[in-house]
């Protein structure tokens, strides 16, 4: 699967045939409290079987004893080194999914097996009885910098499957009182408290750290000016849901193409279906950049520039919309205020665009969108965040409890 | 019901004979994501029925399929536009409560029906066993500005009956972050998240915007120098509570009159009782307005202002003491020395107090109420705060499950 | 039992049989709502009975019942006053524990008891169905300043155990709104809203004050200056876990023994164990205190400073280390980094010190203790951390059900 190619996060292996048996060290170079500690009480020092800590916890009740009884009858247990040979993620049928850190981890099979559990979450969360799938596991919502909008849809989430959570919208904290922790040793600490951590933080990398640390899953919502992989899955879902389909889409990317995180990772993600073609409509100042060109281009995905948002809205299934951000013009507010009203999506697009397409933004919204158009069964804005609850409640499902 | 005039958030009709027929159209002027994307889905664009989205939520299990059925086999689903003829609150026998949004919602009857279920709460809430009469229900307290005391009361109520919550308390950084998201937007998303908002907000009038937008019920926590109309119940259900009645009772009103928004809601609802006197005990800087004084008056209600504290005491039922509040004042700190010093409960009055009355208090409370008086049993206060716990209990049941 | 002497808290009498009748008054000067309602409507002025309003919560479905049918039936009802004879904290086999404030509450046999339930709380997280032993019950984190890792720890013990948290970190919020609200009232009020509180302040002593005043159990996570007697149970909880004993163990305490909370409560606990010996090794500024050396030598206790971490690192069951405060050295930043590098726990102490002894902290860490210790089995820090969750765990069992 393409998914171990680039992610940073592996599937370690247990002797008694369950993984592959060649493979014998680890990437996570902390290993549970747990089985540290087993370790230290057997006096073990060699490195002879590696077992991850993470099944331990999707299917705990069950492993943890046949382990406990492994670990004693052979008195042996691994210290966790460096990986050579990342197995595939395949375990059984289905790949096993241990983190959420970037868009680039999930290919199109992924996406399709991840999207089809979101529409079983849509059921489930219109069913007034309530789930209880992920019932006894506790979610700790570690968050560096407040982002209400993606804690509340996480925590929903977790909550509309059973699930329990810890919060805490003041993770520096952690560090400031103690002038110094390192993201590690504060990922050793709340892993002992919960049964998967969703971060947010100021860091790019700051994800694949934790990940690296943690023995229990990892999603990234958001780090600094990396990655923000669950906006991204969400969107891809949307213009699917809405449209009925990802490959021979036209989709119109709109507004700040620079330096917006979400246009950049759904061309990525589109590159992945046939047919695509891709209309990039910006001020110039905020221009897409080469690399994702580039990237396209490699992918046989077609792509033109165009200056004329009336002309590309009548041609596109999607006009995504995004918001011109104040903040990167500094100073120059008379550039911003330039760019910022070229391209509005109002009832003038509205008139020309498909009567099946839809008009889609990542939220918050300005006037970049104005209201009229909110009444429009087009405008798909707010459903568009409420995919980001299904989403995510099939992350935390498959990521908890598996497939 | 007088409900209906001065509220604005009505019930809407579903064609199968579930509301009257006529109702063609609907305050809310944005229906629920699912409802929306249906209408699509059938390219709709015809307002021929009005379904409130709030009947999906309150049975959803069950209306939902039947609503499904009936939309797919007549290929109809309305728009939302502007109401015309709000219908009666009247469903079945009982009104049904959409909103709580302000203390002139409630008519005496309503009071009366909200009393009773307050009572059957304290029931619930006295066995340990615990109720779930929520659960799979999930309240997101959307606060503006903090409050602790008024959300921990919230989220006790919520957790009581079983529910689970979503909190924040820095609402403001939704719009911060967006440099200007609307509260609109900011309701349609959380509506997403969640089945019900409790929401604080610092501007007058935020409530009744939410409640408009909002396809889930709201229950307004205080908005700016607006409403606070939880409190405004539960005082009114502590008089009836302690005092074993409402007609015929004697109330002084002691303290920042001018300012007290409590006291003004307090006069405002004991005037729908009959044979009411209030006696209004204030320094002269903040005495009751005219508004209040001509409105008691125009509903037959006795009123009169006194400047003996003592000789108040002693007629009445239940003194109701407030704060002076010293940020009222600017820098006129003199001025709010010599009024906050003015009208103190101690012992002296609870010596003239009758054996069956109660001091009030909706705290927080500095020296206006001197602490030798807290094991008197006739300090209601804390009691009074308590009871908030059963009245926003009541409330939340009322509109997540009805009656 | 020890525990009486030094703790303000006391259990009180029922007239039933189930206390000793001559208890006839209570610590608690306020009793809960309830009772005083009952009271109130009873018309009851005199003392008679006392009834501990802990016992009404921790038997409630039970208790109620019984109560009310003998309030109703006698007529009478106590008011709370000073207590002149605490009685033993033995009812039945076990002793009542009803608050949590400081170390010195615990002797040795309550000790040892708690840790038998923490090791079953072990027992419990590490089953991945869920316990349910506190269902329905709810804990209010009032934290009047930050501690995200104390806060997350409580919450999670919680919620592994099927119970609710409110949770507030800016506890500071209900008294500056109020400008001047007192502890007392603010306990009053929350006291209204859950079934124990978890209270963090800055100021010595306000735990103890906060339970003289609740009528439901209350836990120190720390007080200022003062106590925070969940981590010096953890501390020695985690030495028994590790070593398998407390009596003649050897413990280097290392860092900053003047400052250090932690390692004045540890030695404090251990004073209760045979044969124990104590080693100091700390920069010379931040030497270890005469009042606990006196107090060791009363006990019988040995102990030594000694300034080669080497020498005793080779010697100890246990190397504790702490973290050098900056923020105790003012301007002095060349005294601070003089004492903060001089003993250092890295590989060089790991080779010295025994197969079977551990190295621990309180933890957060910066470089006293190097990374390279991290994997080695004798690192015992982040366990320590997650022994705070068992023990924290086994207090919320014993505070609210009992044994």
């Amino acid at each position: 699967m393409a998914m171990a190619a680039s992610s940073s996060l592996f599937t370690c292996s247990l002797q008694e045939g369950r993984c592959s048996p060649e493979t014998k060290s680890c990437s996570k170079n902390f290993m549970c409290n747990y089985v540290n500690l087993m370790h230290k009480q057997l006096g073990c020092s060699e490195s002879k079987h590696v077992r991850h800590s993470r099944f331990l916890f999707n299917e705990k009740s069950l492993m943890l004893k046949e382990t406990e009884g492994l670990l004693k009858r052979k008195g042996i247990l691994c210290r966790a080194v460096k990986i050579e040979n990342p197995p595939s993620f395949t375990v059984g049928k289905k790949f096993q999914l241990d983190d959420v850190i970037e868009a680039q981890q999930f290919d199109r099979d992924t996406l399709s097996a991840i999207f089809e559990v979101a529409r079983e979450m849509e059921r489930i969360e219109k069913n007034s009885s309530g789930s209880q799938i992920l019932k006894g596991y506790l979610m700790a919502t570690l968050f560096y910098e407040p982002s209400t909008r993606t804690r509340l849809s996480f925590e929903s989430a977790m909550k509309r499957l059973g699930g329990e959570v810890l919060t805490t919208e003041n993770a520096r904290e952690f560090s400031s009182a103690a002038k110094g922790e390192t993201l590690e040793d504060t990922i050793r600490t709340v892993e002992g408290y919960s049964d998967i951590i969703v971060m947010r933080h100021f860091e790019s990398g700051a994800a694949k750290r934790a990940a690296a640390t943690a023995g229990i899953p990892i999603i990234n919502a958001g780090d600094g000016p990396g990655q923000h992989p669950t906006q991204a899955l969400l969107d891809v879902y949307t213009v699917e849901r809405e449209i009925g389909k990802l490959d021979g889409i036209k989709v119109g990317l709109v507004g700040d193409l620079a330096n917006g995180r979400t246009v950049r990772s759904l061309a990525y993600l589109l590159a992945k279906y046939k047919d695509v073609k891709i209309y990039f409509v910006s001020p110039d100042v905020v221009k897409m950049k080469d690399d994702i060109k580039d990237y396209l281009t490699s992918q046989g995905i077609e792509w033109e520039e165009s200056a004329d948002l009336i002309e590309v809205a009548a041609k596109c299934d999607v006009v995504y919309q995004t918001r011109i951000q104040r903040e990167r013009f500094g100073e120059r507010i008379d550039l911003y205020e330039e760019a910022r009203g070229k391209y509005i999506v109002d009832h003038r697009v509205l008139e020309v665009m498909p009567k099946h397409a839809v008009v889609m933004h990542p939220l918050p919204r300005l006037d970049e969108i104005t209201v009229d158009v909110d009444s429009d069964p087009r405008a798909a804005y707010f459903r568009q965040a409420k995919n980001g609850l299904y989403i995510r409640m099939a992350l935390l499902k498959l990521l908890l409890v598996g497939w």
